[in-house]
């Protein structure tokens, strides 16, 4: 009796530590260095013993620097999910059915920024890198949004970054959705309108080869806005907004149903106001 | 001099091969086999060598099937840039200067559908798993939007797999950024009014546990509705929308600089024609 009780033990202690996820399935957090020999046999086991427990998903987390053992479990039939710099997320689905297994972040998000001063110009800037290195153009400033990042505190921040302006944000006026981008990722581009609160322009020197405050005019006649329509819609839609008639997004802030953390909904508060208003 | 000929061929042959990027660096996609011990002698010799030739950024993209090679890229230096089910791809940033290596997609994006029939009767559905999994909680139809997918395409689409109601597009109502959502990464949820083709349900059963035709006032009572801002929201829209008031934002196609294939610039189509309209 005792023996099988301490076989049992060791059985249990050969199964890799696991959490439960709310699909059915459980993830791995691999922490400690290992052997692949060793990996391999304590997978096996585990993945035997999930099986038996009816388990759907299998998530494993490896470290970098466990980027030994990566070999060993897509030896097992895992596949890759996602991987960020300093960890892969390995994955398999034990049942015969169907992977119902979430797909990886499919999006770059970016912002566009369109700044005008009360001279009715347009902040823009030409690029050092990338396609459009060398050539010339002049573009709004434009740039990646941080994971984690609220869209309008990132076209805030980029500005700040890439031109030196303090802005506030006014408004979301447009946004692009570009396939085939970086790696084959889709791309969304957000168009959003900011207030100036300075009006020196700081430019930073890795990224940004001039930057100036152009007359809208000027901007519009450009042969780059003419010829690329995102460029020209930019124009349009700023006139547009300076006019008065145009009514994009604003953002409010939602909570959520999951957790203590704060959603921005995006949305015509102009529209939805009136109707609001109309009601009471 | 055939000997130094032949000894820079050899040595040619041992250098990685390579392609350039946009942004002065290279990328090497691995398709052969390879045993870890060549593959630390060539990279080795090969990151010399574009160090000497300026270059900044190294990519290597490793197909699953050369997982035996990762832990020799890691121990020279790579980190993980980003994963797709069949290959890693590492990056590596050869000069002293701050790494420009663009960041990893970030977002996940998906869609709410907010279909309503001719008796102001919401498309509502409970689903079978995830956190809501047997709360009986009725909520819009809502899925992933694949990579290459544009958002009101998706929309269309994953109404139709779950709900077998076939939809066309009318309106982009409004967008939700969310925060800490799966793995981290941050979610879109872009809020898609469409109109119904067709009104007969049949529920997919994998995913979806109930479906129907809710009246617009029962959904807007109900006590989810009542304690979850989204769900709130999603009701003031909708009523925004059908009464006539509300203007969200309508995808118009645009060129793009860089490639043959169309995006989508999402824009309140009404505003903005009225301007260009008084132009005239």
């Amino acid at each position: 009796m005792e023996e099988v009780l301490v076989q049992t033990g060791a059985e249990k202690d050969h199964i890799l530590p696991a959490i439960n996820d709310d699909h059915g399935g459980v993830i791995v957090e691999m922490v400690e260095l290992m052997d692949p020999t060793t990996f391999s046999s304590r997978l096996r086991s585990s993945l035997f013993h999930w099986k038996l427990q009816g388990k759907k998903g299998v998530w494993i987390k490896l470290p970098i620097g466990l980027a030994n053992l990566i070999e060993t479990a897509v030896k097992e039939g895992f596949w890759y999910h996602h991987a960020e710099p300093d960890y892969l997320m390995l994955v398999n689905w034990i049942p015969k059915t169907d992977s119902t297994i979430p797909a990886n972040a499919s999006h770059r998000v970016g912002i566009g920024a369109i700044i005008v001063n009360n001279k009715r110009e347009l902040l823009v800037v030409q690029e050092k890198n990338g396609r459009l290195k060398g050539r010339g153009i002049w573009k709004i400033p434009t740039g990646v949004v941080d994971q984690g990042e609220d869209i309008f505190a990132g076209a805030i921040r980029e500005v700040k970054e890439e031109t030196g302006v303090d802005t506030e944000f006014v408004e979301l006026l447009a946004f692009r959705q570009m396939h085939n981008a970086l790696f084959g990722k889709s791309d969304l581009l957000f168009l959003c309108m900011l207030r100036p609160l300075s009006l020196e322009i700081q430019k930073q020197d890795l990224e940004i080869e001039a930057a100036q405050w152009m007359p809208l005019e000027e901007y519009a006649a450009l042969p780059s806005t003419q010829k690329h329509s995102l460029y020209k819609y930019i124009g349009d839609l700023c006139l547009a907004k300076l006019d008065g008639n145009y009514t994009g997004f604003t953002p409010r802030p939602i909570s959520s149903y999951f957790s203590d953390s704060i959603s921005y909904l995006y949305l015509n508060k102009q529209d939805l106001n009136r109707r609001i208003f109309s009601l009471n």
